[in-house]
């Protein structure tokens, strides 16, 4: 684990994506060539709190009775051991698989990952006591809720390798941003030059916005033509 | 799509519809024999606002690349003509083959077609910066939220032709009612009856709750019987 | 129907059902071998809101036309005859077969039910008239709205007899719970000791969240040790 | 289950019944109003042989760990008594809630169904040993193959009673009807008419068919014109 | 439709096609960035057959009972109008957004489309008869079969226009190639060439075969370095 | 790789299982307590083969472009070393996240597999060049055949860690049983007696299967009674 690569952002670029939106973030990605980027189907506990961090990744695989209907051990599981070493600017992406037949995690560890500071949880199954989880202040991602316990479907396999998670790849290391209207997932390699593409990009919007609140057409607007970027660059 | 039907709607049946629940409308349609006019799955940005208006079609087919990740040109896009097309009284009606694997339209376009005075949009896809769309005063109703471009995924064909929106035939034209709890398609032959059988419905249906809330049992109550029916028209 | 087990649970295991969280009671189920109890999909219309009951079931089949589209009979529709048989204490339990392409009630009945003093509706299928049923003070779950009578897709086939809810079988009598979560079945057989098995996991799950809260490892306290339930059982 | 029609169409319609396609059966069936007959999404094993009987349903619910991970009892078993209850002309037909996670019959239980003289068998569910089963000279409809035996996903809770199978509504004792192409089921009350359409429309069809293969276009054949009509019945 | 690009393909690049695997092809349009032109999900009724030809575009919308539960109109509606208008090249692609509740086409359509000299028919809907269709020399390609005749789910709306079908885009005049895995678009503009870049594949991953066949290791081989590549090319 | 178990079956129970079908088997490790083994919804490329081996497993997560739209090397790519890796004995289980929107291999890669000496491929996605794969002699079950190369979708995460395939968990090692209705995953612990078991019960299953052929009633035979246990040991 200690060779996952976390705090390689500038300040400027950590502050730019405290910000952005990830509707923007994807649009840069995209210009990057990445199109699959944003988890679908994923829904924020907290839309009142934005996420930002560097991913932590858990992967479960389907549970088989010898394994998991027994007592856990918190030394070997692969869930339990992640639990215990997230922390500040940490964000837990759990792969499981799209499956919803049971939670994933629960309340009483998602309050000890938000006890060792991590920025966020993210889950492409379930979790359980979703309104508990609701209450406590921890930026969380999650497809369904199920009160089922995670062994009655999941095996916790491994941590920090690359897994999938609602469709995309989720380097460990790769930097996550959340915000009300869901999560994307920014390579390392491009995450230092997204970030300021991204906040140079909203300043533009924000101009064209403004032109189309005062009931200009899109016509030369958006996208801007020669006239109107002289225009918001002077 | 100057021959497309608007306004034919008389006064009454127009204040009808905007009081006539969804429930209601779909009874009256059923009675006509017009079984799937209901749009399953999809949610109201806006549960606080209805929606009534005439359908402007617009219809997305599959995205290839060399259509759609170039730059884009408000004079041939169909999308682009389609917001700059719509006016007071249209509501947007977007076909997106159900597929929400990226927004079919974001805030700047909503919002401009809000300044433009269309009465809603509907789309069978996502959009994207949703909660920025729930900020501003225009009735939205979207099966998803995903935040990747609609260009990743879709490519405007055309406009104001019959499309499929949710699994219901949409007719350019057809009368367009949202509510909190959804959108119905009124065609356009049976709309003005339709609005006015509604309105009488709903005020039967106020005096049978009456009643039950009153504590009667639904015998001879819902369906009404002979006397029920002559103390509701007493 | 009369022959349909109600009130069998001791006052203590009422109350222990009515403040334990269904997450607790599907762990409690699944240490006696119950992997599949808990209903998934559906979403409370009053999450403010807790359920308790007994089991009163529905079942729906597909709808014919012959036997549909005609004028209901209170005396012979088997949807009518729940309305007018449950009781105090009773949830309706609707096996719509997960199918959301109509309603399976709407408010009307709805509100005859809360008179009657039912304690709860559960449908895997769809409502009707939903931001309507949000205002009444009748505890129900739903997989959707659907704004279509239910005639337009279900023919309701008989009552209490064994169904699938939500792929969940539920006996009639078995104990229904519900909370801001979810639905879960117990059967009767256990439900007894399940309450109060729960109640006693709340209080043990309380420690243990007090000392997460305080800082401590799950280490030794999640699952405990035997010297963290020394100092709970102290 | 000794009121369960059967054996009232009368030869002429059993005949018809033996000859006519399932595609034709369907369009006298939605001829007179009925759209829901066609068992969607079925697969034949045995698809040179036809199948013609009166429905004898069983109903599957979800398992539940203490009544089906135990020893079966044929004596009280739904879906034993019902493989010793199909006799000549019956077929069985299962709903299974369109479930394929496991079996619902095997090839030894159709051996016994094929001795007792059954005219078939039809799941939504899964059959185990399908490639066994299609040595056996009995028509089989299947959704799909799992070998894992029904206990583990079902179980059988009553006997001709009205049943949902692959959507479509079965009562007990309706006419199904079985070809390569699929299954129909057609209503006890309209059987014998729709027979007896069925094979003057086979006639009808083939007459355009030949004139079709005879280079014809379709204008005033398909559907035929009065000049048409009149050469066929001439 | 006069307008529709057809024959523009050289005798040299037609001649590749009728002999390139579905898979080689979508290599070669990949190498261009087209990522999407496989019509995943559909089966070839005919395995047996190749298919190559130019598309003719046919789209359905959802039904709507007053204008599909009437008589059809040979010179109004679009299905006739396309049955009768396609030809030799031709292959007919219907848009039935992947819903497979109903019949796109039946064996009297499809035999006079075959009479009309077409090269194949590609639906991401359902057929009827496929038994029957099964039996005459026309490549066919189905999503499933369904006996219920198409106005019992679909209303077709127009011709020869940009549609969607099994997720891909098809503009009217594509090159369509179908063989026994299944169908392919190739967009006009790179016909030409994917043809002839096919052809020259083929002929490499030939050799290649021959050398695994052999018993070499895929290193160096598969993909080729400088030395097979000059073997090769020797 | 070294440490992956295989060949630890006894030369009886190999030869168990080499006859035993994938249903039997499923009901042996039913008994023992796994409920989950059947890898759902795969189809043989090759029902008249039958497949045994040990599990050598290749994950999959989505692909990235910057990863995946590159040159393959053969000597870092885990799909690659996977190839070059297994031998006789082995059979490669893909997780593909049941993602079949891309192959997950091609015939040229399946051609060296079998060289190699494997028993068998299992992928929960889809292949390529399904129908020439139906020629050369290897088992292979697939999801689904899509004619797109793996890296449109795919990327190769790595080899022998423990992965869910088609829902089931795989172990490295576990072994892998084919017929022509699936397969089956054996976990290690209890392979050996699983096959001997297995064994056991088809010859009981055989005497019971004549008993039935004979004309026998299930009654007292299907479960047998202490007298037809006795007939068959006797």
């Amino acid at each position: 684990m200690s060779d996952r690569p976390t705090q390689y952002l500038s300040p400027e670029a950590t502050n730019a994506l405290q910000r952005a939106s990830t509707a923007t973030i994807t649009t840069q990605l995209l210009k990057r060539g990445f199109r699959n980027t944003f988890l679908a189907g994923l829904t924020a506990t907290r839309p009142d709190m934005r996420m930002l961090g560097y991913a932590f990744t858990l992967r479960y695989v389907p549970m088989r009775e010898d394994l998991d209907l027994v007592d856990i051990d918190n030394t070997t599981s692969a869930q339990r051991l992640a639990v215990e070493a997230v922390g500040p600017g940490d964000v837990l992406v759990i792969d499981a698989r799209n499956d919803t037949g049971a939670a994933t995690l629960g309340n009483i560890l998602a309050e000890r990952i938000l006890m060792r500071g991590a920025a966020g949880i993210v889950t492409d199954g379930a979790m359980r006591d979703t309104s508990a989880l609701r209450e406590i202040g921890l930026a969380t991602y999650i497809r369904a809720t199920h009160q089922t316990q995670s062994t009655a479907r999941h095996h916790p396999a491994d941590l920090n390798v690359p897994i999938g998670c609602a469709g995309v790849l989720v380097m460990p290391g790769d930097v996550v941003v959340g915000d009300a209207d869901g999560v994307v997932i920014i390579p390392q390699a491009v995450a230092e030059e997204v970030a300021l593409a991204a906040q140079e990009q909203e300043l533009r919007e924000e101009f064209v916005l403004e032109k189309i609140r005062a009931g200009s057409s899109i016509l030369g607007v958006y996208p801007p033509n020669a006239a109107t970027i002289a225009e918001f660059e002077g």
